[in-house]
């Protein structure tokens, strides 16, 4: 039985304070564990500027190369946020106030604090989709396979909740962790690359982490058909056993 | 008197894990801080898996284009570290086994520990400079415009502060940041357009976040020129004096 094909996606994170170190992106993280654990693979991230060119670009080149592409940030109401009318651009279609995110936001701001700052929050490319947001209204939006998302983690979690159910998912990926310890990455390293190499249906990797002076491993399987899942971390324990009780590896 | 150019760079970050979820990146946001404090503004990041094709065309697509580009991790002893190589590819040089690196893993390796998997530690692009590791020894290297370097953060951080030795920098970025409370976003939007339209060589951002049911913000302004900033501080202040003394902005 041949295992499903992957659904893919990409993340394109939009924001000057990602790249000035004054804020530390918490998003791209939260977005691949939790598409992770619905069938889609994110396959990868980037992170640009409020610029209206490196939007339009990078999301060009994400869009048409996986399945879908979320962005996070530039949606709120102050002249830094480019996101909407960046994208509009990018798929060469009309933005404007759009009434349904007008009418969306009137129900949390007085007719007179709906000032022109707040208005722009409901600028939405022509042929999108709404996305709800149920912590401050102001909606995101889906055009074509692009969610739209805001870049505060609270509510792009929220807004993200919402946007997966019209993803389209694939089979989940099955992930075994196994701790390596206390066999160094060096001292496995050549039996592992030969399991890798035998097992080419799933993934493995080796991740160390340093801590206290110490290097620690994990070995990391990963795959969406479970038996060669558990058949390849198998293969680990054996040789990992067999380093741990001071044997050559096979 | 103009400000001088800006010297630019890019993040390239290189692993599975960081787009399974697994391990959340802490190299970027750290790398981007690091780089703005001495005058290297980072322009752009991209995630990429442990895939030869994607870390080829991403480094290409990043090295043409900025002073420099860092990359963080892929360069472990294990068979899904292939960052070495795939620099190599993409700097069309060989890559073999380097003295020099070898020499150095001779100070931490007994011989019977220089495992083939160890050595692989060793495999060094031709015409590139070491860049010295002094948590774990193995090193990382600079070839061009392109530091490569480790990905636990530890070990890249020690990294870090050996490869800017060797970078040109440029005017350090003047931040000011001015705490909005109580004025939200919405309420300042329009005049902080306004400001900001006048104030072409700064650039300012108005950065929400939202904790305990509530949005607080901060407004940013940055510059190569602090007599600028200064200018675009005062400004941004006496909107906001004006906005919570109750009146409406100019």
């Amino acid at each position: 039985m041949e295992a499903p094909a992957a659904v893919t996606a990409a993340v394109l994170a939009i924001g000057d304070e990602l790249l000035s170190g004054r804020t530390k992106d918490r998003n791209i993280g939260y977005i691949a564990e939790y598409l992770g654990k619905i069938g889609v693979e994110l396959r990868e991230a980037r992170i640009v500027p409020d610029d209206a060119d490196e939007i339009v670009a990078g999301l060009n080149a994400l869009r048409h190369r996986y399945d879908y592409v979320l962005t996070t940030g530039g949606i709120g109401p102050t002249h830094d946020d480019i996101t909407a009318d960046a994208v509009a651009r990018a798929f060469q279609v009309t933005i404007d106030e759009d009434p349904r995110a007008i009418a969306i936001m009137r129900e949390r701001y007085r007719p007179e604090e709906l000032t022109p700052a707040r208005r722009r929050m409901g600028r939405i490319p022509a042929g999108s989709e709404l996305i709800v947001n149920p912590i401050s209204k102001a909606p995101g939006f889906r055009i074509g396979n692009v969610y739209v998302l805001a870049g505060v983690p609270s509510v792009m979690q929220a807004m993200l909740d919402f946007a997966v159910k019209t993803m389209r998912t694939g089979a989940v990926m099955q992930i075994e962790t196994i701790e390596a310890r206390p066999v160094p990455e060096g001292q496995y390293g050549d039996a592992l690359g030969a399991i890798a190499a035998g097992h080419p249906e799933v993934s493995i990797g080796s991740y160390p982490s340093f801590k206290d002076g110490r290097f620690a491993n994990q070995i990391v399987v990963r795959g969406r058909d479970a038996a060669k899942v558990a058949w390849a971390r198998q293969a680990v324990e054996a040789m990992l056993a067999a380093l741990r009780a001071g044997d050559k590896p096979a």
